[in-house]
């Protein structure tokens, strides 16, 4: 049977402290919203209806950038969690198969968690996601009777014997999506919040005669994020598990807890990772490179034996083939470098395509913008960049071409040819010693006069 | 009633294992003195001494770097606490207010806490500061006899009964001022140690029919630092604590334990900090600002909009407007950057002024330092300055010029003119191909004689 | 008496996901192997076996890379210990001491614990290092009569009252050499592994009438690494001792938990150490000099009151004389630096030699490779090398001498000479708005066309 999600994310997040709509804060570089939408797009879903409210162009945005197949619905009122869900009838309208609610602040619920949820949705009719949490505390409480759930009663209206359950009610529920808004439709606001409580649909559906039972999930997947605290509590649970995943998967860490990976980091086995390494989002990273200590990656891609930093930053864009090396205060952005190429030093190459085994020397750059538009350099195999040329672009060297330190390429240099831009050195005798007295003196009447 | 501080800060601190003063080890950028006087000073006291002793001279500047309003008395020989505070006795001959004496290796004191102790000497003659142990071991314990404070018991003369008490007495104590060098002119050193202890004025007070009371702080308030080790301890507590605040006040940290603040530390809402960030003393980034990963910022200010990094190094004096951006290996120092101007890659940028909107290429140096004097560079608005160009100062770029790649500007350039110096580039044809070839014969021969 | 040391390193490590041998994973920047050997050179052994197996070329390279002084035996197929140590027979024939066997991927087992093995030796035939287990799990168990070995139980085939022992196997084990092959020779194989374990030494050795005993160290010691994880653990236990170490000698570390060592870094008493340092291997820093934040150092040596970094990287031959600078971006490599000299910003120094208070101007660079050879700078004292002066090797300063700012040095500047060599700068009047408008002009035809 097909699947629909509806994903929760109208709130706005007081706690947070931000102007910024909550489910837009972001955990290992991607937003809360999409580690959400990332676990539910593992269930191939046909329809994903994102509720947005607070910050609704920010929040359509966001999901867009990551999936354009999406439907983004309006709560313009946020009357709970019932009515919020109910925002995504019409998009749903006619929809034949399961609905899965999510909720946009709570990313870490896991694929075979939901894939759970939707096996014991073909023996029961309503299923919901329950924890057994250590700490219960004002959690709503799952009454099961046997293996079906019988009731989920709010905490501030359970008796002294509901209050010692520990099973907890996570909020991700899943039905057809037929059934569910017909539940829905039977929900009221008369409570003391006033506000519509999609937990009410369970009672609803007991009453009807339709069964509704439990699926359990580690209490961590279901770890919602309200502030700044939570966020970094969550960050640092994203961050100890991929790294405890990445040393099982046969990289070498010497100190895993000062590695910051992102929700799509992909690192191959036997590739060292020093101290201090942050990938942003977009790294992959082949089997038996080397990441040296305070380097910093973003949508890059580095093959293998290739041996970045240590000081280095590669920008989105960068392209790292075999045996590439790329040293200390190195920046590279929108480039391709070919195998065996070097930059070891004080760099910045940007929109260029270096050739293979081209070594390009210290402090070279790549003047690419010219206040306006930006231009490629294109340099051929072989190449020696001799230190702090500057290649202004568009500009090609050749293949086997060379350029003597200093020079300015402003035209293209042939294959086989040396670049050659220089004033001459001359040497004043004794100029040197004559403006070190006269800066003495003129220090000494300066401090004198002071 | 005025208040006085009596803050001492004699002693060598031999487990430092150091020949600096104890009191000079540093928490969060400041010595462990300036932390004890700054919370002392939100008191504003009429006065503050200092009790100096090791060290006396650099402990005096130290002191006099954070504040000029104090007296150094000083401590020759140490012989115990109320000696100490006797020191100060000349210096506050007079004084007809209230005396707290604080220490200078005891940082966390709370302003709210020394708040508390005034409250209490209104209604007391006496007050001590206390906290109730988790591990009382060998601290001095206070018997109450409900409010009043009956006596301070050194561990060692505890009875089994007293040690039991987990009330303990942390040394701080208020009194007004001519009582309290009453009751020290009481305290004899007959006993083991041969000391004048501070404590012995509770059962002199006592015996003259003075009352005294206790107040009580968190028991973190107060750490005192004898060793490295504790002084590691401290700063943890001083990071997590200030991490914690700036998350609650709406920051935005992925990994706040990555991220060192100082002790004057000033960080807006909404603005972002990546990891691996420290903040040495004297910086302000205001609201809705980025700090990128690896950067490191000392003296300097940050406005909305900003974003600052990865690897950029923001030194005393730079003043960065609104919307400014400071790229990767950039070194700003005593620069004013106004709004909207890039220094994006690559650069050395001291006692400068940048205008608005200005573009500073990559590889740009102000060359500002003549082996004796420092020369002042400034550039206007819309400047669009060529990659590696080196800036002799002093000099002048006028708005909206422009300068060539490589070019080394001496002179002043106009508003509106571009600045070229460059030598042309010649293609010498075939020239590389032949220097290949005669290298790679010398390394053949060379590799064939060794 | 002598002694000999047999270090078992064949083992493939199939835990490891790692096409490296186990024992070549590396805790604190040295081999697994290397901690072990280090730990057994401190008894001045007159022969080190090293049993190699799989990986042996590497094992044996690596190991040689330590110290040339041992022999390496082959082990070429894994069956048991008893079988890898019998491997060392032939290297050990005739030898009259004792024999320890070591474990290559054991690392932390201390001197002074083999100290005591040795002196428990001249009493006992049999010496083996238990260790008492926080949970003993599948350990074997050492059964003891008194002070007397009884036997050592594997796990599995040991009775209750056995497991109940906490008393475990570390495997290290210490008897005069021809006793031990001789007990060897005894072992069979005839177990459910099929293998020859080197613990069944006892037993036989208790039939002969020997006497065996026990040396207890701290469970920590036995550690040994299996996994990726649990090297991730063994860097956390070296790193934790490590600052540890270094807080007790008088070092002053901010962050210490962000400050990684290597196996053989020196750091005198008073130097500070910033946050997020990395020490790779070969370090020995003085007293009282800084390590600022962010920087790299390997194989170099800092003298007192010299300051490194913040961003600086020393690399292998970097030697730093007293009260030396080097300022941020800046990479050392194979140079030496004399007194006072300065290196402030953005530079490469390689292969060089810089006198006493010489000034190097930032944007610096040594062209030291000429993309087959290296060549050697040399500058003399009270240099002013100008900002982004290019230093062609090989080239000499002479002392007092000067270059001007992007001066590309060919040539030797004799002492006291002022070197340049520069394009004049020409300021083109108007130009600037001219070419700003030209590319505004383009920019919105471009856009318009897009």
């Amino acid at each position: 049977m097909t699947v629909a999600l509806i994903i929760l994310a109208a709130g706005k997040g007081t706690r947070m402290q931000s102007d910024l709509p909550k489910v837009l804060h972001k955990i290992a570089g991607a937003p809360l919203l999409v580690h959400a939408m990332k676990a539910g797009a593992s269930l191939e879903p046909e329809k994903t209806v994102i509720v947005a409210g607070h910050g609704a162009e920010l929040v359509e945005a966001s999901a867009r950038d990551w999936s354009n197949d999406v439907d983004v619905v309006l709560q313009t009122e946020q009357l709970g969690t019932a009515h919020a869900v109910l925002q995504a009838g019409d998009a749903l309208s006619g929809f034949d198969g399961n609905a899965i609610v999510l909720y946009g602040d709570t990313p870490f619920i896991q694929p075979e968690t939901l894939d759970a949820m939707l096996a014991a949705r073909a023996e029961h009719d309503v299923v919901v996601l329950g924890f057994d949490a250590a700490d219960p505390g004002r959690y709503g409480r799952l009454v099961m009777d046997g293996e079906a759930l019988d009731a989920i009663v709010e905490f501030k209206d359970a008796t002294d014997a509901e209050r010692a359950i520990t099973l907890c009610n996570s909020g991700v529920i899943c039905a057809k999506s037929d059934v569910l808004f017909d539940l829905i439709d039977g929900v009221s606001n008369e409570n003391a919040s006033g506000e519509y409580y999609l937990t009410d649909i369970i009672s609803i559906a007991r009453t009807k005669g339709l069964s509704a039972t439990v699926v359990r999930c580690d209490e961590a997947e279901t770890m919602g994020i309200n502030s700044r605290p939570e966020l970094a509590v969550a960050e640092v649970a994203f961050q100890t598990r991929a790294r405890a995943d990445a040393l099982e998967n046969g990289v070498t860490m010497h100190a895993p807890d000062t590695v910051y990976f992102s929700h799509d980091t992909y690192i191959g086995a036997d590739t060292v990772i020093e101290p201090n390494v942050v990938f942003a989002a977009g790294v992959t990273v082949e089997n038996n490179a080397t990441i040296r200590a305070f380097s910093h990656l973003e949508g890059c891609h580095v093959s293998r034996e290739s041996v970045v930093g240590p000081y280095a930053r590669l920008r989105p864009g960068a392209e790292l083939s075999e045996g590439v090396k790329i040293g200390n205060f190195v920046e590279v952005k929108n480039a391709t470098i070919d195998a065996g190429a070097k930059i070891n030093h004080l760099s910045y190459i940007g929109d260029a395509q270096i050739g293979e085994k081209s070594n390009i020397g210290a402090g070279t750059i790549t003047c690419n913008y010219d206040g306006v538009f930006k231009h490629r350099t294109t340099i051929g195999k072989n190449v020696f960049v001799g230190s702090n040329t500057m290649l202004v672009a568009p500009v090609t060297l050749g293949d086997d071409s060379m350029t003597a330190t200093g020079t300015i390429i402003t035209k293209d240099v042939p294959d086989g040819d040396l670049a050659v831009g220089r004033a001459r050195q001359e040497n004043k005798t004794g100029f040197a010693r004559k403006l070190f007295e006269k800066l003495k003196f003129k220090k000494a009447k300066a401090s004198k006069e002071s």
